[in-house]
């Protein structure tokens, strides 16, 4: 599997589309945007924060285990820190296996994962 | 619900991004792309076909019943037809929401729904 994994205090920009063999059937891109929402208060953004090098250590570490039941190519992996304005992305995650099935269960998990053991924080700020 | 449904017989070319409203917490873009191996013969490519206004009918139908017990907010679906090289889409799917489960289940019934009812064929040519 090859996997990217970084942050950015920009807004996120996904790298280029490109399969990374010939062997991709299936690619999904996840986009979690800052909605307006939060708890019925209108908010103007979050503010995230992480603590970088465990975070990084911990994605890796649950995508490897990931894909060893949904065995996919290549994952790609950003989240934005600092301000986000409501709709803008937080997060992108670009998952390429042969089918979708692996490809689309693994986003899933992984987003959940991601949300329960990874330390990123985010701040609500009211508009 | 927000349905755009077209077929283009020209590269896919996703529209630009742009949430469908404030509340939009998700948003999964799928492309299935042809592989190079199918049945372990190596392809070129393939011919897609379809009885296009039949199809887009059945999507529109589909979709709908799915947005039932999936509520979306947004769908964009494209399928290209004719001339499709390995490596290059055959079908984008943008699927958006408040919560990403709804996003990525909506998905991944719509493609399956979709390869089950839809009048879409393929021919394969071998390299």
């Amino acid at each position: 599997m090859t996997l990217h994994t970084f942050f950015t205090r920009s807004p996120i920009v996904p790298p280029p589309f490109e399969a990374v063999s010939k062997e991709i059937g299936a690619d999904v891109e996840f986009y979690g945007l800052v909605r307006e929402l939060e708890h019925g208060h209108p908010l103007a953004g979050l503010h995230y924060e992480a603590y970088e090098p465990m975070a990084l250590k911990q994605i890796t570490r649950i995508f490897t285990l990931l894909a060893e039941a949904h065995p996919v190519a290549g994952v790609t992996w950003i989240h934005r820190l600092g301000w986000v304005p409501v709709g803008e992305a937080s997060l992108f995650l670009r998952v390429q296996s042969a089918h979708r099935a692996e490809a689309l269960n693994f986003c899933a998990l992984a987003i959940d994962a991601m949300k329960r053991d990874v330390p990123i924080w985010k701040t609500a700020q009211t508009a």
